[in-house]
């Protein structure tokens, strides 16, 4: 786990503070039951009175998994029978993109029959064994029409979302055999769950490292690079470049709605994840592009321990999905992609934010964002992070 | 990992022996390109020349993940271009009900729109969050159906495939405070993955302490009771019965088609898989059932930390799947159920088998089950193993 101080430095207590601060601007700006953003959920024990009793009361939470003894059912339960208004910041959810999915229709219906995909095999020529040739194509149009990242000489695994897909990594890039487990490490502010991620199984192999500013221990690590970042959303590389150290590229927004697409991404080991592509978050899909054939077989392996390949129906339904997404960027003449639709929902969103911001007179404070040239949509564009 | 002279115990070898035994049957009953009970693609590097050169050469791999070495790749690439045949050991593959699920038709076709299912979250008000709420009633119904376990204040934890909920388990019945791994254990010969499922992330929470009929440490220990038995097929008890034990029962095989039911089931901490239930394994699902809330929160907390939830897709295909196994079995007059269509499907292939043995002249022998009564079929019936 990181040390306190890491845990408590000023840049986390910035993050805490912004967090805060949105939630309290989304509080005024929702005070319907909208839920597009976020669960409006309590969490036991997490109770903070910020007004005053005759105003609505909010009950605060801080991040989905960062507290090993929290469980799901803390987490989630239904909102109680009183007036106490809540925002949990818990855990987003990617639903904000339902309208356009619907406007899709039956061309984005999938129908499996009872006696389909019942094999636990997918493409047995291929170094991910489970991977549906089907989802394969569709992620490497996907990634050409969009030009986000390069896809040549890569090797494509699927995972149960891009947290097993982060595990897996871990597990791949770990010396087998050395006697101390390998740190990993991030730049400050990082995705909360990281530590937790990293440490609930007491690995042998790896451990969570803490910030990696503050990283001088020598020898391998394992750097993960999160851009455009969570929580903060600025674009990142890594910030140890010593010999030794092995990246693992997380670039779940490193789409056109949350930022501009400066060039193809172009790194030994990249994941993404289709909750934040499209916002289907219950498909619990992701993937990861991986340039040595040994890490991917590795990740493979981890996968087919772990859970014994992914699900079919999710990644046929994923199919699916990024065909549409794909085949929106090329219609010609009227009809909305869906990257023009979520970056205009995300553009909306920013700007309502900015407002109530600039209404709460320097009580409140969101970061600014520099314009830069997005390849995608062909013109200069602020960062809207999700 | 388990001691040398544990992995090369004699009743191993047995196993290996009966694997082979096996194999070497089915190739002279299936000549032909059958598929139904195992996929026929080499593993590089192991080739066993048992034929003389003017006969077909048998190309045999052992079992699916046992050497954390191997890759999929190396288990599941095309067949050689020439006349070598091949019988691969590494993985059953079940798809030998397709034929029942083709003759279900649009009964058990779902269709799923762009739209549907996009949120991480299922039923908030549960233990387990992201467990479909259509999905839990099916599995209810269907235990009470076929009488194989008490369902009654239980909780039911869905995972992405039963590999999942061991790992689950193991993290949930470990203590967290512990200086020493607790060890897991299980009889021998015991199912081929459990070693390397247990060892490979390291974890410094639980280890693999190899057959229990031969572990004398005292102290807590976790004990994997597979009933009936994957590779041998016998009905199994605990071995251990020290008060300080905590047990996991898979009990994927205790379904009619397998094995007379005796009673429900009512243990701790129970693991099913639809892959056997129904031979849909390319939806990865598996669902245990707990008697305390606490160990389900730990397995919901470990799910959530290693793949944030399970594949929305999949556990409504599957509840349908479920709804489809349970109806057939209400039937008023004609018509197969399920366990009828799969019951068959075992008798006739072990009466091949030991057909197939009996030409052999003692060359070869398989196990001999007795009868027992079996309370969903109502009357006398011999086990006929996975």
């Amino acid at each position: 786990m990181a040390k306190l101080q890491s845990l408590f430095s000023m840049r986390h207590l910035l993050v805490l503070s912004l967090a805060l601060n949105v939630s309290l601007i989304l509080r005024m700006m929702y005070d319907s039951q909208l839920d597009l953003f976020f669960y409006k959920y309590p969490r036991q024990g997490q109770i903070s009175n910020l007004h005053p009793q005759n105003k609505p009361r909010l009950l605060i939470s801080s991040s989905f998994s960062n507290s090993s003894s929290s469980t799901c059912e803390d987490h989630h339960q239904p909102p109680p029978k009183n007036n106490n208004r809540v925002i949990n910041l818990d855990h987003g959810d990617p639903r904000v993109y339902e309208a356009f999915w619907r406007e899709t229709g039956e061309k984005t219906t999938i129908k499996i029959a009872g006696w389909q995909s019942m094999s636990y095999f997918s493409d047995v020529s291929n170094v991910c064994w489970f991977l549906e040739p089907e989802f394969a194509e569709e992620v490497v149009r996907l990634h050409r029409v969009v030009g986000n990242a390069v896809t040549e000489d890569r090797h494509l695994v699927v995972g149960t979302g891009s947290s097993q897909l982060f595990l897996a990594a871990l597990y791949a890039l770990s010396p087998t055999n050395s006697p101390q487990p390998i740190s990993v490490v991030s730049a400050s502010p990082y995705y909360s769950s990281y530590p937790s991620m990293t440490d609930y199984q007491k690995s042998g192999l790896y451990k969570w490292g803490g910030d990696a500013d503050k990283f001088d221990i020598s020898g391998p690590y394992i750097e993960l690079v999160t851009s455009p970042n969570n929580p903060d959303g600025f674009v990142r590389r890594s910030v140890l470049n010593r010999s030794e150290g092995l990246l693992v590229h997380d670039l779940a927004y490193y789409w056109p709605q949350y930022t501009p697409i400066s060039s193809p991404s172009n790194h030994d080991l990249t994941l993404f994840t289709l909750s934040k592509t499209t916002g289907h978050a219950g498909m619990r899909i992701g993937w990861a592009l991986v340039k040595d054939k040994e890490v991917a077989k590795k990740m493979t392996k981890f996968i087919e321990l772990n859970t014994i390949g992914v699900s079919k129906d999710s990644q046929l339904r994923a199919a699916k999905v990024l065909r549409a997404v794909s085949d929106s960027c090329k219609l010609q003449g009227g009809g909305e992609s869906f990257f023009q639709f979520s970056h205009k929902i995300m553009t909306d969103r920013w700007k309502q934010l900015r407002e109530a911001v600039q209404r709460s007179n320097g009580f409140f404070s969101v970061p600014t964002f520099s314009p830069s040239f997005c390849t995608f949509f062909n013109q200069n564009l602020v960062p809207h992070p999700g």
